[in-house]
């Protein structure tokens, strides 16, 4: 069975969806173009360079066929748009030239005007989503946003520590990926008056996942399949869950200097690593992550709304292609 | 006549202020202790810096004694964070050392955790101002924070052109300065449901002048009062009104070559735009916009808020001592 396509998902999802999404890239370029000067085009491109748009999918699957399609349309694109701004930051960062294909703000304008880019796409997310005039939403919108910065920081702070514990690798999975999965999804909820802590959770539990195997892949490869080689994230001193499990049934991996690695011996160590089983046991507790965020699902979930979040749950394990 | 001081403010605006001013620093600080482990050690070190609090001030005068504490604290609070995430991130812009005579939190900590920092006080502000509950504070706040944004993009895209316009330089005085002063201003005022825009229309003009006088500072010195050498916005290749007057009176200066300007030559460049009477205009011009914002301020407001706010114009135009 393949991968769900996020076109899948909206078939099963109501037909209101792909209207939600026509909509929604209509209003990230109307942002884009919205700073009445060539100074914005950073900013613009970044945002309409598109990605799957998962997080705002999640706020539409998480409200159901929406009574304010203005006010759900607006927490999807402060989602998305928190989102976006992490991105260019995380460029700035990581130096990076490429994303999705397209070169980065970082590495067409610079770090300057990237840093305020991000900047800008922040402000302008908490600005969409103050003009639906709820704080409970701009609260969510502000914790996941603060828990993405935290998250960045705990990653640079453990750096190169082979010896990071699970628990605070899952810690840094919740700060950096699963909260504004998390957000989406209570954003969503709010909106419909739904059950905004049981969808949230499951939201949590999808994002959680989805972290996990994003760096199942980076040791798994191919690289057609991620588009970078195989270890960029041992590389770049970031330890994960392949090497967290790895470590311990392999003592040579066990004493891994992580700085010592060559981008030559990356590869390597990426064999090593799968040799331990360490790669299979990671997706299999992602997937159990994700069968508890589906078992979770309110008992009172419209029939519809139910079968469209199973399936994007099932998508996050599949990588939506 | 010396600058009047902040504490002279705070005696002549109400008993209420010192109170307003203490519970200020403690929030501060709890925000800077809040992220429960080490990591944040950064940017608390940053918010507890100080510097001279003048947008909660502006906040607190703005208001007037207020009906609900709590809702005013957290509008403050949540305009300083808004200023320090700004600051934080123009650090790691400039790879600036010191700040308030302290090391910046990219000094000690790198480009990456200086950057997550500053995004971690921009998500903080808005969580902060969320739990008042009212959707047009966050509006308010999320467009001075978007225009931040937007004048560090614009100062990056003028950089070493030496013949920017006056409106240009003008526009970008507003985005960077004058906007956070104007929201400061509006959110007391919402707090007291005073007279937002023409309380907003005081702190924009107080901004403005504040952004003149710190550019006629950056030329005039002396260094032991600024703390930094003469003429460092233009190493830097930032064009400021001293220049931008300066370059119609002498055609050397009018076809100087920003780029080509050497540390030991800034001090001679200063006294050259100096010379021309154009750091004397400046200040005129700046005065010229305090006094309209002092003339503007609403007929109805009770002669204490008159007062300080007067107080605080003048202390702007005189530099807080």
């Amino acid at each position: 069975m393949g991968a769900p396509t996020v076109e899948a998902v909206m078939g099963v999802g109501g037909d209101h969806l792909p209207g939600l999404m026509t909509r929604l890239e209509e209003r990230l370029a109307a942002v884009a173009a919205d700073h009445g000067t060539a100074l914005a085009t950073e900013a613009g491109d970044t945002i309409a360079a598109g990605g799957k748009r998962l997080r705002p999918l999640l706020v539409f699957l998480a409200c159901g066929p929406p009574a304010d399609v203005t006010g759900l349309l607006r927490a999807a694109l402060a989602v998305e748009l928190v989102h976006s701004a992490t991105l260019v930051h995380d460029d700035v960062l990581d130096a990076a030239d490429l994303r999705r294909g397209r070169p980065t703000v970082v590495a067409r304008a610079g770090r300057p005007m990237a840093t305020a880019t991000g900047d800008l796409l922040f402000s302008r997310a908490f600005g969409e989503l103050a003009a639906n005039g709820r704080a409970d939403e701009v609260r969510a919108l502000s914790r996941a946003s603060s828990a993405l910065a935290m998250g960045e920081l705990v990653q640079r702070s453990d750096a190169w520590d082979a010896g990071v514990s699970l628990e605070r690798y899952e810690w840094r999975c919740e700060l950096k990926t699963a909260r504004l999965f998390e957000a989406a999804a209570e954003l969503g909820a709010m909106e419909a008056a739904g059950p905004v802590e049981a969808l949230g959770a499951f939201g949590r539990g999808i994002g959680l996942a989805f972290q996990i195997l994003d760096d199942v892949l980076d040791v798994s490869g191919p690289e057609s399949r991620t588009g970078k080689g195989r270890g960029t994230d041992l590389l770049d001193g970031t330890v994960t869950l392949p090497l967290i499990l790895a470590r311990d049934r392999d003592p040579e991996l066990g004493s891994l200097d992580v700085r010592a690695i060559t981008a030559e011996q990356a590869e390597a160590v990426c064999d090593r690593i799968e040799a331990t089983g360490a790669l299979a046991e990671s997706r299999r507790r992602a997937l159990e992550i994700v069968t508890r965020a589906k078992d979770g699902l309110p008992a009172g979930l419209p029939q519809q709304q139910r079968v469209a979040l199973r399936l994007v749950a099932d998508g996050v394990v599949e990588r939506f292609s």
